[in-house]
């Protein structure tokens, strides 16, 4: 079966480190197919990277090999995890950013090849450890025995003390649409109010008039909040991390 | 023969739409490639996206399925295309994106099948019609006929009520060159001004001085205001959708 | 063995360039893969795109074929070079881009045929050659004996008349790091100023304090200015092409 890596990190478009991950697999497995699930993160933004990684996850193609590098830390004694699940591999640095999907497998230790550049784990640490996965080694062969402590959980922010239902802007996306860390099974009130706008739950953008606000159930399994041909963030002033109160309306 | 997939949206770089789209393809095609046509359309900018595909359409490998995704009305009762032509199949939006490549082939149409998500029918509907016809399905298997009814035209803008020739951009590249909606085939005269500047018709941009504003007949099919290593785009405050005007030069 | 192309280009992400060239690449040869290294190149950067180009080959799969497209001059009468090299073959236009790899290999010379757009010479002139190069063609039958004049060299700026280290700064990363034109094997005093600001080297941006401002051997073999989870370039206002002199420090 054709091995498939799928990269997820906030190297952006302006830096040339995507290009050499995609080099350095290739050059280990010249036949694979690379899928870049996202490489915009906000710099550093773990839990941003986190949403998105777990939010993606069940559209991979089976035995997927998941790189995963929103690293701050990078060189530092933190540790590199894969873990391991019934449906793909990921690997990662241990800061978080796996916390929303650790329940789905078996997290190993990777360690830091000699010669390593400090600077660039994804290309030379996880990059030769996804290469030799995919040549069919077991995660055993590849890294070491976990130990009993749990991964590292992502920081929980305390929201501010305020009425009404609060939630996280988890990510921004090109339109200007909020995704917030509200699932999207949770039944929420068909009016609200947020920052004094009235908001009304839809089932696509296009029922809402011009300019108006809208809460939708979205494509990544949380509510957005979204506007018609137009930027919510900029209504709004929201970037990822902030937060939003959503009032009941009358 | 591998599957080609060519893909032309307007989700942007900044969004994980792009990512999971590759992720749906794979899923279901495992050894498909996949060609990212381009992403940056401006936003539900259809017109800009219908230019773009019919641009690159012909550059494209024998028998690539196309998905054009440029959607504000996903999710409403707007139809989904399946466009059959010998070359190629594009599935689309009916919101005009084919317009220009209509008379190439036969429309079908797409049903949205139970539990797609109503935010995002690229992944949920396109995808999945597109990985049944990798798999070598008909178009009869896998849309229904289309009828009687034509494909939803661009609307035509009013150009200003002014002389000249008149001609709308179509798209502003990533070096400021504004792409008129003129085929370079169009015989312009050998010297023009617009708004106020001299403009010569040459060849290449290293023809131009610097600064130095031209018409090029460019590599996308239609006549480019161009500048030699700087920005037409800044010179003349124009983005995509406005109109400029020739006027014969002494 | 998998053919595999490798493109580096000023075409960025914002114009259709990248994408046509993929489906022109894959029109000719639908087995190949492709790594994208970098198209965010600084519109018509030849000196960082040469940079980026030396710095990415290393990590490339063995035989792989470049198309390095920078190229302000494109249609006038520049020579078009296919540079042959034991591990890879590289084409581009003769203008400085070659010019750090030129001692790896022997020069070819390309010539334009006939119907070849004026402006769009990566997806007319070179795809077709890196076509039948991965079908299997000499780059004697691509191309002709380049001749006794030597690969045209990259301009080297003046540098500022001042006292320390000074060093140019060949890219701005996503994260704002600068990486300067010096070799990551060179001695670098452990502590320097750079524009009034104290700089320490360290082996990780994570041993830095927030804040501070760093010295470190980069991955991409050189050292680069950078700043814990903030941006260098902000902070000394400085982008690719700039001059900084690192002074030492008491």
């Amino acid at each position: 079966m054709r091995p498939v890596f799928a990269l997820l990190t906030d190297f952006g478009q302006a830096s040339p480190y995507v290009g050499q991950l995609h080099a350095a697999l290739l050059a280990g497995c010249r036949e694979a197919a690379i899928i870049d699930l996202f490489h915009e993160v906000t710099p550093h933004a773990v839990a941003e990277a986190a949403f998105l990684l777990a939010a993606s996850l069940p559209h991979l193609p089976p035995a997927s090999i998941v790189l995963a590098v929103v690293d701050p830390g990078v060189g530092t004694d933190r540790a590199l995890v894969l873990l391991e699940t019934p449906a793909v591999h990921v690997l990662a640095p241990d800061n978080g950013l796996l916390a929303p999907i650790a329940h789905l497998g078996t997290p190993w230790r990777l360690a830091v090849p000699e010669g390593a550049c400090a600077t660039f784990h994804g290309r030379d640490v996880l990059a030769p450890a996804a290469v030799r996965l995919a040549q069919g080694a077991p995660a055993s062969a590849v890294a070491k025995a976990w130990g009993q402590t749990p991964l590292t959980p992502l920081p929980v922010p305390a929201p501010p003390p305020e009425g009404g239902i609060l939630a996280q802007v988890v990510h921004v996306d090109r339109f200007g649409n909020l995704l917030l860390h509200l699932p999207a099974s949770q039944e929420l009130p068909a009016r609200v109010r947020v920052a004094g706008h009235p908001a009304r739950s839809v089932r696509t953008y296009g029922e809402l008039a011009p300019g108006e606000l809208g809460l939708v159930r979205g494509s990544q399994g949380v509510w957005e909040l979204a506007r018609r041909e137009a930027s919510a963030a900029n209504l709004l002033g929201m970037t990822a991390g902030g937060w939003v109160r959503l009032e009941p309306a009358p």
